[in-house]
């Protein structure tokens, strides 16, 4: 029997084993013009806590008692379809389960670039292409630029280091801890503030003072709150910030008292939000520009794997506990 | 004797009489290359009040005992400048005093468009700039866009609303008190929400509901915290935010916790922020489109007036108070 998580009741705050269910699940019959597929590899996302709830966000809200769904990549295991075949690897929405029979238009067969297909849940799927186009699109950014990337240890944070690195960028990351700003120095970043060893801003004073560097011109956000606080007082004039995430953001009922938003005026800042699945029609010079750089080594790629469908919701609670360096998987 | 309003200590919150003080002052020599201006209208504009802080901001901060500056038209009374001649109408940014005896390159020739001089430091100046500049190129404002604009009454809010409807917009503005809005309303708003009659957001969505729309495309900010909150709520999906003022901040210690600052991302806002003098250089295009709207009776202005020398910091307090409606001036 397949089996898929399903969200029970909307979380406050951050979320519990009593929001969701891992319960049995009927599929589709294999009709004409549809694919059976076994699910290799699931994604866990940050942007899955606001689908929990039911306010407007950027995706429909997951619907209470009904499986939950996200970036998954498997294979064909059967196919009543034109153009798919058994042992096809394929990238679907069909996340947090196990198989799914989908019509063909939900099935995306991936493209040979000579790379393991988990990595189009990472760096050639939403977490590298979210790196790519809010760096160089959203941001604007260009070579000999200071960018500073909030939760630099994260997956898209550690793509947007590298990124920045290969196109001639001064990188400044932030992590918790030491461990992760080593792995975020690793991965090539000038510097890396750690957030639990004091507040954000002193630390990105002092980096950019040790770096001979007067202020940022790229703010590359996943965090919100008091990152993006110190990010208006490190602004260089006409900085842009690519507003990405603000996890810390989910899971508070505090709102956030911005103390020196007025720089938006002073310094001529530009916010702008974006979220990937805008630049879905972009996707061909996104892999013609990423897949190089992966099958080259210049973007590497870290995961933090867990293994089975049973692990899936505690993978999920990981990303807010800081479990993860790198891109979160789960491993059927 | 020659007489100028001098920044004496740096204000906490809300400026004082003690912060300032009119002394007299010792023109500069009329040697060659100078013009001697006697001013017959200076400005006292909100961005002052950031200049009497010593943090960074987006113009230099005054200096202690030393004549503040701002925007100022006269009538030049001798010259040894070439181009400049007794009777010419000037604008200068030797405001704050009566007279002022100034290099040339610092003294601009008006040009005659057909209207009294003070309009240069109105909806011809900074004023109005910031409204055309703001609306139609920051937040590349077209026709049939909805517009919101806080403060509406203010003299940028004036302005803002009255070139929205000219080309072709509809127009919400947010006011303190109901005569305020009736005057908002004068101007062509198609709605105007009373923030003194209850919280923003809620009278927000009630002018939308009532004039069927379903969000904004633009927010003009004049004033942040409590407006900019709740227009992240009602902005439609990749509306724009140009970031003129944030009055209501200068003189507040606390900052403000925004709540919906995450719409940023799932909406795929853009705020920028601006700041009139950098559209310098197109002045000539401003002219050519502002000109003959004020010509034409289709741009209006209404300014509150104080009269004399002595009375300018009291204009300039009354900005914090909302004592104007319209732009605020002295007249000497």
């Amino acid at each position: 029997m397949a089996k898929a998580w399903h969200l029970m009741q909307r979380p406050q705050g951050l979320p519990t084993h009593d929001d969701v269910a891992l319960k049995d699940i009927e599929l589709a019959p294999l009709e004409d013009g549809m694919v059976h597929v076994k699910n290799d590899w699931l994604s866990v996302d940050p942007y899955m806590r606001a689908r929990m709830d039911d306010t407007e966000s950027y995706f429909d809200a997951f619907q209470l008692d009904r499986p939950m769904d996200g970036g998954a990549v498997g294979t064909v295991v059967a196919s009543k379809a034109d153009g798919f075949a058994e042992g096809d690897k394929v990238l679907t929405f069909a996340g947090w389960r196990d198989e799914a029979v989908l019509p063909a238009a939900a099935v995306n067969k991936l493209p040979d670039l000579g790379v393991d297909h988990y990595h189009f849940l990472a760096n050639l799927g939403l977490t590298g292409g979210t790196a790519w186009f809010g760096l160089m699109d959203v941001a604007e950014a260009k070579e000999g630029d200071v960018v500073f990337v909030s939760a630099a240890a994260g997956a898209v944070g550690s793509a947007v280091v590298q990124i920045a690195k290969a196109k001639g960028m001064t990188v400044i990351g932030s992590a918790g801890g030491a461990d992760k700003c080593d792995f975020v120095k690793g991965l090539g970043a000038d510097a890396c503030v750690d957030y639990k060893a004091g507040p954000i801003l002193k630390g990105l004073k002092a980096a950019l003072k040790e770096l001979g560097h007067k202020g940022i011109d790229v703010y590359f956000d996943n965090v919100g709150r008091d990152h993006l606080d110190a990010a208006f007082v490190v602004a260089k004039d006409n900085a842009r910030f690519a507003e990405c995430g603000m996890i810390d953001g989910y899971n508070h009922e505090d709102p956030y008292a911005y103390r020196y938003i007025m720089y938006v005026i002073g310094k001529r800042l530009q916010l702008k939000g974006f979220i990937f699945t805008d630049f879905q029609p972009r996707m061909g010079e996104f892999y013609a520009a990423m897949g190089p750089m992966i099958a080259g080594g210049q973007v590497t790629s870290k995961e933090t794997v867990m293994n089975g469908l049973d692990s899936t919701f505690d993978a999920f609670l990981g990303l807010f506990s800081g479990a993860n360096t790198g891109k979160m998987l789960v491993k059927l």
